[in-house]
């Protein structure tokens, strides 16, 4: 399990350096055709895993995450979701073994269209085959089979996270003992794929962008910083900023209000500011290609594919328990598409708890109402 | 009342051919400074002004929309709420003389910055100074003074028109009688402002802007195709698209849906083709810069910088009857802010009806479900 040399990737969209990257193929199928002959994954783990391997969480990520969930011994910057994973956390690792994977087709450590092409000596860029939901359970499933485990007690698969969950569940049912689903789809609705749309179209018409051949030293950020703030307007909720940012202006707004110009380092108004910082903060670290292809595949899924219909499909399942949490303020995964999962696992046999969490955060809920879903999530889980 | 030859526009943003334009002021001072030496404001009317001029009804309109509301003798067209305005729509113009005002600042042939600088021979373009939502109100004043219309016996604003009318009522009191504002807003809200950024950014960021010198045979397209797909998204609803067009794919999506190329001349997903459609539409009638400078000042609108607060602003309003209508749907302008206006004219002294309506099509509600607008439009007009 030591790191693969063979699965360099371009030196600005480094893996976080405490991934664990593992060969799980030398010849992957991609569910749209197109082949690779490699496939490496990213993988961070916490816990110890036991003798029998009852004790395994699983966790798929959202679309800009890396598989550094948490803190660790070997990495103390904190993880995207440090305060829900650890010991004596909600997420206890004192007795479970987490394992949180990294997405196919993501830059950060998985093999992905930054990826070497070892036939070529280059990156793929858009020569990656065309990607789906599916194919990142697959991938996924590989690396649990080279790992040697077969069973997972918790899967656990926030937004893009939950569509791959909810894949992995039906395709390898045999797997899955239960399931955490947050803020997720059974199939992208047009209102989500209107906004990825529009992200990915601001991220081609880049000029930098240059049909995916881009310099890594000199790559679209125009394109993908904006694409990233209109994913923010999305992930977040109306309430919340007028609660937060108000009409609030920053230090130098008189510097700047009156400008058309196209320098746009400060802004008037706090909430402009704060979009700023946090896609800039984006921008320097996921690679536009990358971006392309995941958003893509979470446009294309459809569980209903995986049978006559979504409740057909979702019934391949084979969950004992299930945990289904929607977010009132969620506007781009809104509670009706967390109501089916929760209705379809139950037909299909599992026990499901259904919750409607009142959060003023918008989809990103999950990611800063730590209390609130702390709470059920523990709850959820000590009864496992 | 004949056109002006003084306030030509550059040809591809010609004005509706029916529209008057009027030259209201050869000396205007813009409440954030600048000066211009000349104004004129375009305006289409329709019905008879009756000999006390008492049945006066004004339409504001939103950021996009002209002077030409409905169609009419001079213009056979249908305008932008051809349904709501005419002899037996619920506006009337069999006994009411309707007079609907193209914005300060629009290129529908109001004075904006496709208008030419009679100094340089050449448009405004960015020398266009700064324009807030009460300059637009201040022109209006003047048109109807030169209109020699003193009483306004019903003023309409929706979204951006809303706000227009909200500060022509507090700041020319004695004119507005009776008013009726749909889906507006006493002040942007950060959410608001956070989508208008974006559109801003986005226009800016096309290298065809060019600073806002850009060639008006070759205008920055991309720039605001885009900006409009991102106001689209904010426009409509989640739940109507659901609806409307689920998961269906165009007929060319076989061809299509694979490519990340630049080309984005056909789309895999009916609703990715039908928001190309409506934003190419947008694209070849709207001036960049118009964009811009409208947008901007919708973001500056807060009515409660005209006294020590909103509730204290509103209450320089002199009104007697007020509707205010909402829509659930709309996540632009929520209900919260339709409440607060409603609840601001009743303390003013207003007699105030306000009706949060069920409609699905979110702020674009008012020019898509005439019937349900119609009929509290009606009601509301015929009590008057």
């Amino acid at each position: 399990m030591k790191k693969s040399e063979d699965n360099k990737v371009v030196p600005i969209f480094k893996h976080d350096n405490s991934a664990i990257i593992e060969k799980v193929s030398d010849s992957f199928d991609f569910q749209r055709g197109g082949h690779l002959d490699e496939v490496s994954m990213a993988y961070e783990t916490w816990g110890t895993l036991n003798k029998n391997k009852s004790n395994v969480i699983v966790i798929f990520t959202g679309l800009s995450a890396s598989s550094h969930v948490t803190s660790s011994e070997h990495n103390n910057s904190a993880g995207w979701w440090e305060s829900m994973v650890g010991e004596g956390r909600p997420i206890d690792t004192t007795h479970n073994y987490v394992i949180c994977i990294n997405t196919l087709g993501s830059c950060f450590g998985s093999t992905s269209p930054v990826s070497i092409n070892k036939k070529t000596g280059k990156p793929y860029r858009l020569a990656f085959p065309e990607l789906t939901v599916e194919d990142m359970s697959k991938a996924s499933n590989l690396l649990l089979n080279k790992l040697d485990i077969k069973r997972i007690k918790l899967l656990i698969g926030p937004s893009l996270g939950g569509m791959n969950a909810i894949a992995f569940a039906v395709l390898y049912n045999k797997v899955v003992e239960n399931i955490l689903l947050i803020s997720t789809a059974t199939q992208a609705s047009p209102y989500a794929i209107a906004i990825r749309s529009l992200q990915r179209e601001i991220i081609r018409k880049d000029p930098l962008w240059n049909n995916g051949f881009y310099s890594y030293e000199k790559p679209p950020l125009n394109g993908v910083r904006i694409a990233r703030k209109i994913g923010m307007t999305s992930y977040r909720s109306a309430l919340e900023w007028s609660q937060r940012f108000g009409r609030k202006k920053t230090s130098n707004a008189e510097l700047n209000q009156n400008t058309f110009g196209v320098d746009n380092t400060s802004f008037e108004y706090e909430i402009e500011a704060y979009l700023e910082h946090q896609a800039i903060k984006f921008q320097n670290v996921f690679d536009a290609n990358c971006y392309l292809y995941l958003s893509r595949a979470m446009d294309w899924f459809d569980i209903a594919l995986h049978g006559k219909s979504t409740l057909d499909a979702l019934s391949k399942t084979k969950l004992e328990r299930a945990l289904v949490l929607g977010v009132t303020s969620d506007t781009l995964f809104p509670l009706q598409q967390q109501k089916e999962i929760a209705e379809g696992l139950s037909q299909a046999g599992a026990k499901v708890q259904y919750k409607e969490l009142n959060c003023i955060q918008g989809h990103d809920s999950f990611l800063v109402d730590i209390e609130t879903f702390g709470l059920e999530i523990n709850n959820f889980i000590s009864n496992l």
